[in-house]
């Protein structure tokens, strides 16, 4: 299938998901999707899915057509197999045979069980040459989160924390702001914007009283959820405060104090009752209400107690870790990751390479779990 | 004096830096010295301080000229002061009027009470025109061990540690081997066989058994240090085993007991008694040993608790911190610095802005503390 991928197909592919990228936070829970129609090595027009409900990747790039362009014979270089079926708007298998192109490029099919390579034998049934498989890896890469959701039934799970170089996310006395600069915090920021979803732990809350709103605002609005067994979120925390920027949810246990819990249910926050009485139960709990609201993205801000409860459960895919050149020291200083911890080096769950990019003196260090298969 | 400064200057500078970096591990307790001869835009001849003992990097510029070649009228670039007296060869300022330059640039003015202008003093007396401080900052960088023993009369600290992204150096059951990757401990090997003296502590040897020899060996062989309080020390250790290879000490305490004192004796240890009765002030005292011992440089290779005094002694000037992509947890998993730590953020040492590059994988992230003054 891939014998007949040239090095040109990559550079149209790759620009192709650049532009996909660009519906990063917007498109969600659809797929990311690039778009670029080329003749004769130059571009006619390309386009992507800019948001949810909008017009597809391929349906933008044929309205960035010059009016009097007919590209029949062009090569299509299309980030995700196109789709063949009606919804929320109409199939693009058939606007891209219609425009008659030579030779449909396709990074990777979509995962999506009513399209599922469908998209690929309708263009291919109408006598066009289709290519799949070119940049792939990128591509489905780009749309991990994607791909989790339709596959797993569950959305990504962004762990995010600062910590000093020598591994510290705050002091033996628990103060922890600020350890990353100021350009590391807007970073930060930037993907609150992009997420349905932010949680973190009642022992933050407590000690930070954080707002975990987006400033300034971005894409989306996440809603804010707290891991909070005892149901003990203050109602005179910034979060409650900030109710009318977005909504509070708490995670409690099923014997959590009835009384604190219809206060909190009184103040406006959405309760999520963890029936299982584990702390990984509460996290798998969250994780499929979360999937159930169509959210695709979480992001997980929370001190060590909060962050072992996920790592404990395998709910992490992906990790955003801001390092400062700063030294805390001391032996009951908490670390990122909580909790009892693996016994040996060898459990270590399996990471990719870490990606670095340096932001003001600080390090932004990115890696992912690598899938389960 | 930085007003006729040219870009040129900076560039002929900076490659006599980058010849003199090559002297690194080999000219210590010497600075190392790069040295460029340039005339009409071209480089007659260069040279730099191969190995201590050796001739200094003017002579070496000058024994590199083309048999024909006078170099009368020439631009000298140079990163440190010419010497101006009869050490282990005779003073390079001669040399340099000599061999009549148009020009000498200078970097870095030498720190040593000896030369400390009186090199400059002596040329610009000969009717040659001299600029000082071209890339002062990199020089001086490049040579901040031999600026630290000149002024402080101490070595050179170094601490390395390699660590999980979620910043342990073992798993809570004391599990450490191996964090980091093969490439990045194929790195430390490279820093040891450049320093005079790798510490460690107790806890390490027992736990760890290490031998702390550079393989492939480097340009020096370090002597081995254990920071041993009640002289541990096994006497079956590999440490020990391998005192053929390098000599081994221990810093024990005054009250340790005297047979185990003794025991180490007799087994060749050489013994540092830390009379303070203090763990920074046995850190302190270690440090003036070695500069007794001509000693430029000590690499740090240590547990938490070891590292953790040295860091409470304010005594470590850069770190090398290797972040493998592994993921531990557990809050009594040691992190890098043990100890109590300290209560605010904002009392950590200043550091300058993280290095890293990226090592098959791993980070390999550098960082200095930025100098006192
Ligand atoms: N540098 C950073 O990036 C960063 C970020 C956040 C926080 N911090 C620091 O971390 C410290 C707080 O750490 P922490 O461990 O106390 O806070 P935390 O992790 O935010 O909260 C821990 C608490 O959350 C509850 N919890 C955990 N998992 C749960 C689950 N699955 N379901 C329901 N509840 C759950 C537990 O409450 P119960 O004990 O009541 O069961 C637990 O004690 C503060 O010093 C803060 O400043 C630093
Ligand atoms: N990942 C890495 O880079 C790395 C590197 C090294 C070690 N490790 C791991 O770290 C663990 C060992 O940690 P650790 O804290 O026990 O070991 P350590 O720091 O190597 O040794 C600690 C002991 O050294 C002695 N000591 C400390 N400062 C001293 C001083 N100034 N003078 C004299 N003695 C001094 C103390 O002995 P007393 O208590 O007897 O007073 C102290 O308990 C092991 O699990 C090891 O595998 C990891």
């Amino acid at each position: 299938m891939t014998q007949s991928i040239l090095p040109i197909d990559q550079q149209w592919m790759r620009h192709a998901l650049a532009l996909a990228a660009q519906g990063k936070g917007l498109v969600e829970p659809n797929p990311m999707v690039g778009c670029v129609i080329v003749r004769d090595g130059k571009p006619l027009a390309e386009g992507f899915h800019q948001r949810f409900g909008g017009p597809h990747a391929e349906r933008q790039a044929l309205a960035a057509l010059p009016a009097d362009c007919d590209p029949a014979g062009a090569t299509w270089y299309v980030t995700l197999e196109p789709c063949c079926h009606t919804g929320k708007t109409p199939p693009c298998s058939d606007a891209v045979i219609a425009a008659r192109p030579k030779r449909v490029v396709i990074a990777a099919v979509d995962p999506f069980s009513e399209v599922a390579g469908r998209g690929i034998d309708q263009i291919r049934g109408a006598g066009i040459d289709v290519e799949v498989g070119v940049c792939e890896a990128e591509a489905n890469r780009l749309n991990a989160p994607f791909i989790k959701r339709v596959r797993q039934q569950k959305p990504w799970v962004i762990a995010k924390w600062a910590m000093t170089l020598d591994g510290k996310i705050a002091t033996y006395s628990g103060n922890s702001q600020w350890i990353s600069g100021e350009s590391s915090r807007r970073r930060v920021h930037e993907v609150r914007g992009q997420v349905d979803a932010i949680a973190t732990g009642i022992g933050s809350v407590l000690a930070d009283d954080p707002t975990l709103t987006a400033r300034p605002p971005g894409p989306r609005t996440a809603v804010r959820i707290v891991m909070d067994d005892k149901a003990e979120l203050p109602l005179d925390s910034k979060l409650l405060k900030t109710r009318d920027a977005a909504a509070v949810y708490a995670v409690v246990r099923g014997d959590a104090p009835q009384q604190r819990v219809d206060a909190l249910r009184q103040a406006g926050v959405g309760l999520i009752v963890n029936e299982s009485g584990t702390r990984t139960g509460g996290v798998d709990q969250l994780l499929n209400w979360c999937h159930d609201q169509g959210m695709s993205n979480l992001l997980l801000e929370a001190g060590a107690g909060a962050m072992a409860s996920f790592f404990e459960a395998d709910a992490i895919d992906e990790y955003h870790v801001y390092i400062a050149p700063k030294l805390i020291g001391g032996s009951a200083a908490p670390g990122p990751l909580g909790g009892i911890g693996l016994s040996q080096i060898a459990q270590s769950p399996q990471l990719e390479p870490l990606q670095v990019e340096s932001i003001d003196g600080d390090l932004f260090v990115t890696t992912r779990r690598v899938s389960r298969g």
